[in-house]
């Protein structure tokens, strides 16, 4: 069972000793309802630094849908013992008065790289995101954060403000963890029902297809998407959402593919909505990823 | 003279060894064309803190015109002797390219307290100066940043930036050093011809007029501006841009004086925008205040 505290005062109070001793300190910020691809950051963050700060806490402000905030797992005594089980030394898990104790007239937004994918999905989504992990990052001033690239935009977006507003942190991108049929490791996945649950992997699928297209040689944006998007349309309990090829440096819409790329997706199934993205490189030899292959949507 | 660096990386390594032999760190931020205003606000950090940095940075973000950002005075060396003799040990000059080394896609935003006074006058204006400010704050981490009163506008978003987003830098508000005439210290006023500069003071005196009001027992706003406003008309040189009386809290503008409020305004006179304002209580005594007698616009 890892310690959990509730108060920025009391963190700050724990915190810089350690730092004035020299400790290097990590920190993975979380929503809680952790899973395995939250595990693998904090064994990351475990390894690389030596006090690990988790913290817990959903956001109100990145919710663009009340219902989503509502219905979102919370389960704070499992995590605290999930915590406790990977090593870390520290949960800040604050209550929404403590994070924001008057109105929050502050927000900070990072333009252009939320214009696309999920950005004009979710208003106001990354405004929220970058708002709270800039204050948690005044908070605990760790040396090092880390961040799952399943959620790659979000990823760019933090990396981008930091670069923008010199924050002295290094941003440390984290593999996304999967489950043995692909399905990217979401705490939204709890939400699914077990029908919900088997169909959920057709948007890793359709990732993998994309990429293997990408990689077999096709440049053509347009003629992959045209491709995979129809297949979505079959199972009328699925709706996609945007299925997209961009450039990771800026995540500007590509449409002929001459560099890497990254192929991002998100679907809603019924009522929950799940995202997930691969990289992709028309450099690599056709036939060297034969994962795809025989997949069918 | 003040050694003077431009390079964050060259700052960070001069201050890391202070900063871990416990020693507190002042910061003064300011544009450079050091006056008397920035004495006070160098000399109190002097006072208070370790060791004292001071930036020189004229910030294109926060120039609403381009006129305004050319011609906006620069006189690093003899800001550097300025620095010196007010005992700064650090001066941060970074060239824009060290500030802004790609486009700058972040920005930070403080909602309520810019909806009036300069906030509708100036867009862009307290966005370009949350920005700079966070970013200066993030590079120099002091434990107190000194910003004068006579831009109280900026004073209160900067002040409410740092409590929303939790940054641990304690803002210490310095008093507006006025010249014998009662004009505000403000490197604009190097821009102003001879005959303006002797006008210039009649915006000091309007406030001390409306602050006679109000502390005489006038609970309207509206009749205060309105005795005052028309004032400004005589002078064809002359154009109020605003003239107001908010809620120093929040900024908000105030109908009925029942607590105590910030009188603000800003004035043209030729091409040069002045900026001025006065707290005032109407719990004073009436008659406690003797200053403005007999003065006239």
């Amino acid at each position: 069972m890892a310690e959990s505290i509730a108060s920025i005062r009391e963190l700050r109070a724990r915190l810089s000793p350690l730092r004035r001793q020299g400790k290097s300190i990590g920190f993975v910020p979380t929503m809680g309802a952790l899973h395995a691809g939250h595990r693998r950051l904090l064994e990351t963050a475990r390894r690389e630094t030596d006090v690990v700060v988790a913290s817990i806490f959903v956001n109100p402000l990145q919710f663009d849908r009340k219902e989503d905030l509502d219905r979102y797992p919370r389960t704070l005594e499992s995590d605290l013992a999930f915590c406790g089980a990977a090593g870390v030394d520290l949960v800040f898990a604050p209550p929404v008065s403590e994070m924001y104790p008057q109105e929050m007239l502050t927000s900070v937004e990072v333009h252009k790289l939320t214009e696309t994918l999920c950005g004009p999905r979710r208003p106001g989504h990354f405004r929220g995101v970058a708002t709270v992990v800039l204050k948690l990052l005044e908070i605990v001033q760790p040396d090092r954060a880390y961040f799952g690239e399943k959620d790659a935009q979000q990823l760019a977006v933090i990396r981008r403000m930091l670069e923008d507003l010199s924050l002295p942190v290094a941003i440390v991108p984290v593999e996304t963890v999967r489950e043995p049929d692909g399905l990217a490791m979401s705490s939204r996945n709890l939400l699914l029902s077990p029908a919900q649950r088997r169909i959920a992997p057709m948007l890793y699928r359709a990732l993998l297809l994309a990429r293997e297209r990408v990689e077999g040689g096709e440049r053509s944006a347009g003629k992959i998407l045209a491709a995979i998007e129809p297949r979505f349309a079959e199972n009328p309990e699925v709706r996609l959402e945007y299925f997209e090829i961009v450039d990771p440096r800026n995540l500007a819409r590509v449409d002929v593919i001459e560099s890497p790329v990254l192929i991002a997706g998100a679907l809603w199934i019924g009522t929950i909505r799940l995202i997930d993205n691969l990289g992709a490189n028309p450099g690599a030899r056709p036939g060297s990823l034969t994962e795809a292959k025989g997949l069918r949507l």
